[in-house]
């Protein structure tokens, strides 16, 4: 195979041959086939999108391209979950623990934040003492003994899907369908999970602006997981506004620790939670549906469970447990400031993005990889689209390191929250669920 | 400008401003913006294709991306010709002395042949002593004396056109009629001509296979020469057979000879070289239409005028003029072997490109670039489309340095010409013409 002609078959619209994928991402991995040809190839595909077999060839290839981790040896059904990001995400900090109280190991692979979407392994890294950097044989002995273990993931995980997302970032193919399903289904796979669940975010904070898009990118994911002997589901949620109200590392704990203790936090947050833990118990065979599911979950949560493995997950880990008592062992930004409305009305819109990027700012996230930041920064939000509000109540409480930065970051956020005359219907949070048999999409 | 954001303008289909278009080409040539990037650039660009002013400025840039070559001490309106291709093309040869008999100045630089095409600059090395390495002063000078002169195309013209050629060969975006309209018009900008006639070759031995691709072609080349302030005009002319009658470089110099001095040669080659010159004529002023001009330089042919100027654009290269009475100065295979037409019938189709095919592996052409090519060798047809044969009537005689060559180009060449019991009409030679103002097309 001479790699042009690879490019040819795809630019003229052919389908490629599994085994012609797997011999172009082998040579890719292995360094042998020029960047130019591997850039041209993803612009080719940008434009002619791949079919369902080719997407899975595809993954199945960037997957085995690395490292792959074996959970034979974890007994039950191990179900991996997967957001494609958003602000105030802070579901995998509740989830993980939440699952894994109710029987279902949880081996979790996760990354960090850039740009204006955080990362479970810097929120993680803001409990003192937390290793995020787990050894093969740590990641698998917490496993076996909590229940749940949480890990960065490492280089050797699809490194073939690192160096093509490297490229794409800088040639304008990453807004890809099958790019991107086969960029994070790889990743799962490598990971090796029996089931994955993914949440498949969309609106003006998510990377899919609309719900058609979201279905899209889900469908392929969950026809991937079909193909490739993995079972997958995915739920559209909304990611229209932040899904929790604290944007940022320490105050996204313990917004999660609010919601595990029952203490407080954003009620959304905790609905997405629920939903998608009873997904997950329904795939491991641990629920017979999703209502007896979401009932246990709820229970425990009630009951203390789910916080206690937490708790437990914390110490396993190197972290100090106390913190689910004791927020104030949480690093926090001492500069405080709190914007107000400008004026009476109704939250119309909240932007999610503008509202991540006013967190960023403020020293909570990264403009670019590698930089470091302030694990105490970030911002707690007071309004959600649909509230009340008189001129001079709070929108939101900033918090930095770096004072110098409250202006900038004010700005950014007074004008990612919209006041108007109307009332305004709240809007559905969970869009819909995907499967390889049927799609349910709420009207 | 981030050039990854030039990448999505481009992929989303928006039109970039010149001045973009003009930095990314300087910044390419420079070396300045790694190759995956230029590569994906060029993916969505075959894609999306160019507005006729982006292409105009692509093709400025890569035009001043090096060296310019300065006409304007040369007296009278200087045209450039260009053809972009085809089989037993032997055009230039014919052509160059011809309309500089006339009296319009000849500046020509050409390339050398590669795959299935021939090139003038490999043709004329075939002449014994001929130099087709003139310095820029030798370049004027002889074109100064002699009125017409030909040299090789240095690397210092269009250096962004050479770097840009590289990568679409490798990528996969060769076929895409901005980037071949704007690399062919760059570079006879940059050459210096005042007005530019195209030959666009249509039909199985041409780059564009449709008479409808030509004219797009032909139509965007003519575009780019109104935007810049250098007149272009295009003929569509056939090359579904070879033009000419002989198909490698001493075999085409004594065909180009045959036709000057009126001793034979194919008609069509005749035609072509008739109707290209008059149209040159006209565009130079030297003749108040194309008939005049056609009229004139039939005459010119008649009278030795032609021939005349042949041998001393030889002499003033180094080359012997002996040659036009002499034809066995020339080199020419010793081994030859006739290939017999299989059954009787009429030529329904001649393969132009598997005729370039057969005489490139005789040795009178190249597989890749720098490729050592034997001058002697290559074939002359003894048929045309429409002819009738008798079972066992010579289809073409085979020359070669390498008589273990002959089987497979025999067989070859056999396989190009389809011989059918039905009579065949002749196809039209000359479809029409593309000026700024008009398109001409048979029917």
């Amino acid at each position: 195979m001479r790699i042009v002609d690879l490019i040819l078959a795809k630019r003229d619209g052919h389908e490629l041959p599994a085994e012609e994928i797997n011999a172009f991402i082998t040579a890719c991995t292995a360094g042998e086939i020029p960047d130019y040809q591997v850039a041209a190839f993803l612009m080719a595909v940008y434009f002619r999108g791949m079919t369902a077999a080719e997407t899975a060839a595809l993954t199945l290839a960037m997957a085995n391209s690395g490292a792959t981790v074996d959970l034979s040896a974890i007994p039950g059904v191990k179900v991996d979950k997967h957001s494609t990001g958003g602000v105030a995400d802070t579901t995998t900090l509740v989830l993980a623990p939440l699952v894994a109280a109710a029987g279902v190991p949880v081996a979790k692979m996760s990354g960090r934040g850039l740009g204006f979407t955080g990362g479970t392994i810097d929120k993680l890294e803001a409990i003192p003492g937390f290793r995020t950097a787990l050894s093969g044989g740590e990641f698998l002995a917490n496993l076996g003994a909590v229940g749940v273990a949480i890990t960065g993931q490492t280089a050797d995980i699809a490194p073939a899907d690192g160096k093509l997302y490297a490229l794409r970032d800088v040639t304008g193919t990453i807004e890809s369908i099958p790019l991107i399903a086969s960029s994070v289904m790889s990743k799962k796979i490598a990971a090796g999970a029996d089931k994955i669940l993914l949440d498949v975010k969309t609106g003006s904070g998510a990377f899919m602006k609309t719900p058609q898009d979201a279905v899209r990118l889900a469908e392929a994911m969950v026809a991937i997981g079909a193909r490739v002997g993995r079972e997958t589901m995915a739920v559209i949620s909304s990611m229209d506004e932040p899904l929790g109200l604290a944007v940022g590392n320490s105050l996204e704990v313990a917004e999660a620790i609010d919601i595990l203790a029952g203490t407080g936090g954003a009620p959304e947050l905790r609905e997405v939670c629920l939903t998608l833990g009873a997904h997950m118990l329904v795939l491991a065979g641990r629920a017979a549906d999703f209502a007896a599911g979401y009932a246990e979950l709820d229970a425990l949560l009630a009951n203390g469970a789910a916080l206690a493995k937490f708790a437990a997950l914390v110490a396993a880990q190197g972290g100090n447990p106390a913190i689910i008592t004791n927020r104030s062992l949480l690093p926090l930004a001492a500069d405080r400031h709190t914007v107000a409305c400008p004026e009476s009305g109704f939250v119309q819109a909240v932007d999610a993005a503008r509202i991540g990027y006013a967190a960023m700012l403020l020293g909570a996230g990264r403009e670019y990889k590698g930089q470091q930041i302030d694990l105490g920064a970030g911002l707690v939000m007071h309004c959600r689209i649909g509230d009340k509000l008189a001129q001079g109540q709070p929108l939101a409480t900033l918090y930095t390191g770096d004072p110098a930065k409250l202006p900038v970051a004010a700005a950014v956020l007074r004008a990612a929250v919209a006041i108007g005359p109307a009332p305004v219907a709240r809007a559905r949070l969970i869009l819909g669920t995907i499967t390889a048999a049927s799609a349910h999409l709420a009207e």
